[in-house]
């Protein structure tokens, strides 16, 4: 009996052998030993609880401890050599810990189970996960985005709605947009970080009095996970559109930017091809990663209540998630930091009908209402595509057809750089606006830096 | 040309006809109809800032909300005649408005476009159907969670992990984990409404810088739907736990509790039936409720920024959403609040074996590390399954083989009420635990129905 | 006791009153109404078999017979009442037999449970809706997709890997490629008609030995709509594919092809849009549709077998899929029947550039490997960027530093003609090659055309 | 430019160098290197068919052939060694063969890219993975759930519908009900089989007109790896109901069945413990899997039509699909085969009331409408709940209360064999449609394993 039950934590009263193919279904060491870390801390706080309680003697307090500094060590080194029934992180720790120190080793369990020791190393491995999460959120935002804003604040381009050429604005404010949307993130990001880290030295004693734990803290911690989850579906999501935007900017066809070859790739056939792979990769990863958070959450549906062996799927899911956007934050940094921003083409993109809407404020301003201003200006289109000329090409008299409120300084509508000046207010894509909000950021990108 | 445009808002430059399936496809207004009120309101505010920024007249504006009162009026009534052209509800506010003021009509909506609108319509919408879902929460939480406390305090049934057995708990002690979950839910529900409701009337008069908000505005709404989809999708999920746990309690395998006839259904074929159709609703809709949250996260991956027509997805799946949890959370209310225990099954229900960890611990304060004990209570429960009797029914000579520690105190160990009344930490099982708990509750309870 | 229950089929034991939100959230007639005419069809059928099986007489038979008649009647004039009680479309449908009928209605029931009626109307049901999106998907195919090919045969366009032009094809070609998808998405649909259609009248026969249909029947009914979901799924996201490349086909960037205008819409704020609405809701069904099958999996998880009250989702999914197929594949039809080709747009888009792999081959078909003339090809393109000029303005002079293999005859190479033309085996851009698919998409839609 | 670029195949033109972490971002080979079978295999067809279109010669292709099978040699002995560059297992095996065999290495890939590359490879390695799939299922069905039938074709259990006990059964009969929804997915598995295995060496050839394959080929392979998971994800979630009825029928409350201790685990807490892990780990994965199915669809969504280097997602899905699906399979089979029935719990678990409907039946075969026969059976079912005796205990006396119709006979109607016995149509529960059953799935499985 003795002999074929090996290290397992819970093995007092088997007698059969577990099937192999189920040995190593149900062993999670492969992917769970990256929280060796998390594991160690969480056991050398909770034995120094545990001594604070009268459950383990000063002395046996400091050979665990110190015991756990030699499996620390063994892992920082990659000496740790995983054995045959180490199914998870913290088997493989406790049995090296008590190849160490002997008996005392098994003090170090009372009163906690797998599952609370499971929940406390998820806490601590994703509050680090999350802070270098966004860590590399405020790079991409600092290093990339923010710094393209004022380099290129002179650069107008067409702004884009249904991918048809709206009205002109700066480049920097379609920069600017991405900036918003990941400094959303990065808040969002900070509100989990606050459900994950629940967890002081002074809840760790409670551990003891397990059961609650079981009900509470193991569906406290899947909901962390699963947050964490969708949070990487929705800042992927994000980026796979300003991916997308990129992409197409980069066709011959738009010829706005242009990637440097560290983040382009050639085909393998045909040699003239220089493919934006790199924001290709970005884009996908949205799928990917929703992927694991569907998965989960498909999992826990109808679960009973408290632990079920299907909740180890949480870890694979947490672990890739992390990996997946870790790698995406960074390669989308390198592409945009990096990219070439082609001026002339994006100035040759703006066209007099992307200043109808100008045209119509043009007549709003002499009294008309918008709705009525919005179909004279729509009929001047109308009238400049049948004689295939430029919106600014319509004579006064032709405009004046459509309405007598037209005269000769409706010419001073076409001008790009006008267009865009007239919207100053907060937001808008005046340069005043735009500086305004890149200031907005540096200020906001400090204050994140010295959060805790 | 003129004719066929009908009230289309953008259908000044248009010659051809629209196919009658694509006008269905494309128009909402059989949805959004329901958005009527935001609709109105938004307008409201919005004509007021255009006054503050001159681009209406007093005299304007106080026609401009005379008409709109009269509006809505009609739809308070039921009066509201949807016409052919009015393709969604702004349109057809705007068509009927201009119907009852004639041309200021058309000033109304000088520098917002239709998807500022949408967004501000949307955000009003929630921020109310937010207030509703919580509300509701609540009232599940008060009337039901809370109020089963008390009166059961002192029912003691099995607590499970992996649905064997596990520990002996008290039932208010389930009943509170459940409470708990949905606690949390409560919160992250207050956390969504605050990036909701970042629409105070002074952005509003932003609204005429239009080309900040097609870039910022939208991007921002998608991601408050979004949340509230996931948001929903958990809470359902959490439901659906609950919801497994009373179907498995209502088996006559369990009996623990007897659902009213008012949540039950039966056969058609089977008289004996009695189904608990309530709880397998409930169970059921975390599917559905994720399955838009999938989608719309589906629908937005890889979109260019700004506006797409893709967009349009969000409104059916926000209000599906909704009215499901709306649904849920009354059925749940109903449910839990009407179904009766049976306190002699859940004490039936309790073994002698369920004590097994409280007779390691009474080994661990004879002095023996918890792994070890752990070991012997393994052994002890080996013995009784061999000699197929209750593990209190060992006698101290054959526990003395597992371990000498042993003696006749161990008897103490056999007593239901003594093991749960050990766990006397906050959020154990003891009864000054649960009564605690139920107290925090009950303050938290207060503290919600006192916020804004 | 009696009054309460209504026209509930299962009312016999039940006493108290159901909660009116429960009875609504229970009630699945304001959806399943839709199967009225399924739901008597397969009445009638199952009626017969009892005669058969001696379990109703002839004139019983006869009776039931009639008065389904006058039920389906009712239905076809639109002048079917529901009333409260009717909970579903079978409720309903015995309700009104009973009152047209009496007694003798009782007895259609016999062995057979509601949930084997749910079962059969729904395969009766679905089968019908198979063959209507066949019969659209094979129109999308014919008179849209197959119509184009031919009168663009000469049109040359640029083929895209990535994004990036790769070769030139013909325009013809990418309609294919859609077509290709589609008939496989068609072929696919028969399959699972295959596995709808298993009820033969003599299957039904054997539904009065209910449990065998309750253990397998319904499983066989859900996996029959999951695929069904699953397909749909599918067939929108290469719609979803189509649509993305049609939009950008359609920015002014591309011009490659415009809209008519009854597909198109404009913009309430921006006079000179023309969206291509159409195309960005075509794709975004895809999401949906996919929500709806991703929801109704997450519900069957982890559900025990036989029925649960769960399965009830099945309906609006499979419901609300069949709607939004049945749109698409119309307004697809619509778009692509409709829109105009810019061949000098697409011809100008054509680049030397796009000519390297051809070049490449020059090489290879003089006997350099293919891997080292790739190479060579490659560092002409690269001369080419780095001159500034075309990579066929390269003189042949510099050709030859990067392989002496090369001489005058290399000018051959740069003619898009001939570069479609030697692809000219079946499936490739060969003038041969396209008319043959055409062929042999015209000989598979008449053998389509002629299936049962 | 030259020793950057290492052996990527596409690296002409490039000058910069790529990022590491992007290379690493962009590779491949850690997880595409366990189709290195494939992919020689696929080379050497397709050298075969450059040689008959002369495009190598008898020498070179000979050349080639022993080049490919010492690399072979080396991925057999686990001999081969990955180099920087080698970004992907094609990339890896072209340059292990040219270190073999220097430059007619460089003809292998005449007209054909890395994308004709790869789906060649998934094809050939999705269609080896299709075919071990199927046996395991086979033998799922063959040795575990057939075995099952015979020797347990005396035990009754109850048959349950929304989890409450509905009708007497055959225990076989539950165990048929899962091999009938297994044997629906082997026939599905074929299908897919079928489409995937579409591509005979003729068709190799063709590939040398590449563009043909990039339109067509790709999506075809993005198709049969959807399906792929599709199925997978249904296959699993018909065993998520199989293992969720197991793990109701182990608990200590329903006690039907035993698992041996090889499929079961303890508690590192509580000692008594004793898990159904296998079933849970079961039950988990049909969202893992599903998850996989959908982000896959999540990234497709939307994709320009031919190869976008998201499409690279569909690998690891495929693999991980394949080995969960793979390790169910196994564990079932194990769980399965080895579970103890433990007959006199599931017999005492049948009680009078399940045979109600027997109870109505009686009634109609005494000539009352089945509807009538269903209320009055329901009023005898509330009798006895009234006066809290069995169903059976009812005096004639108070049934004729409920009808007339009822007499002594009626005590026949008390015997679950009996009502088993009654159900003898094809599919029912009697001895002979049970055995029938058996004798059908024996021929079944006897021509699955003679097909090809």
């Amino acid at each position: 009996m003795a002999s074929s039950e090996g290290n397992k934590l819970w093995g007092g009263r088997f007698v059969g052998n577990t099937d192999p193919i189920m040995e190593k279904f149900n062993a999670s060491i492969a992917y769970d030993q990256r929280m060796w870390e998390a594991d160690i801390k969480g056991s050398k706080a909770y034995v120094k609880a545990l001594q604070k309680a009268g459950l383990v003697t000063q002395n046996e307090m400091e050979q665990i401890l110190t015991g756990l500094d030699k499996v620390f060590d063994e892992w920082s080194k990659g000496e740790f050599k995983i054995k045959p029934g180490d199914e998870d992180i913290h088997t493989a720790n406790e049995r090296r810990l008590k190849e160490f120190i002997g008996d005392p080793a098994g003090k170090l369990h009372t009163g906690r189970s797998r599952n609370d020791q499971v929940a406390t190393d998820m806490r601590l491995w994703l509050r680090d996960a999350i802070n270098t999460l966004k860590e590399l959120a405020l790079q991409l935002i600092k290093y990339s985005l923010c710094s393209h804003d004022l380099t290129n604040i002179e650069i107008l381009c067409p702004g884009y709605t249904h991918m048809q050429r709206a009205q002109p604005i700066r480049w920097s404010h379609w920069i600017l947009s991405h900036a918003v949307a990941l400094s959303r993130d990065v808040e969002r990001l900070e509100d989990i970080r606050k459900h994950v880290n629940v967890m002081p030295l002074g809840r760790l004693f409670l551990c003891i009095y397990n059961f609650k734990r079981i009900l509470y803290g193991l569906l406290s911690m899947c909901l962390c996970t699963a947050e964490f989850l969708f949070w990487a579906s929705m800042c992927l999501t994000h980026l796979s559109k300003m991916a997308e935007d990129l992409i197409l900017y980069s066709t011959k066809e738009f010829s706005f930017i242009t990637l440097t070859d560290a983040y382009s790739t050639g085909s393998s056939l045909m040699p003239q091809k220089k493919n934006a792979d790199s924001l290709e990769l970005i884009r996908s990863k949205a799928g990917r990663v929703f992927g694991r958070c569907a998965g989960f959450l498909m999992t826990l549906k109808g679960l009973p209540s408290t632990y079920n062996k299907d909740l180890q799927e949480d870890k694979e899911a947490m672990f890739d998630t992390y990996d997946t956007v870790h790698a995406v934050l960074q390669v989308a940094t390198g592409v945009i930091s990096t990219l070439m921003v082609n001026q002339p083409a994006m100035e040759r993109a703006l066209s007099p009908d992307m200043l109808a809407t100008d045209l119509a404020y043009h007549l709003v301003r002499k009294g008309m209402p918008f709705r009525e201003a919005h179909s004279c200006a729509g009929k001047a289109v109308y009238i400049a595509e049948s004689k295939n000329i430029h919106l600014s090409q319509i004579t006064v008299e032709d405009l004046q057809t459509v309405s007598p409120l037209f005269d000769k300084d409706v010419s001073s509508v076409w001008d790009y750089n006008r267009s865009v000046e007239q919207y100053s207010a907060p937001g808008g894509t005046a340069r005043s606006s735009v500086t305004a909000q890149i200031e907005h950021f540096r200020t906001w990108l400090q204050a994140q830096k010295q959060k805790p």
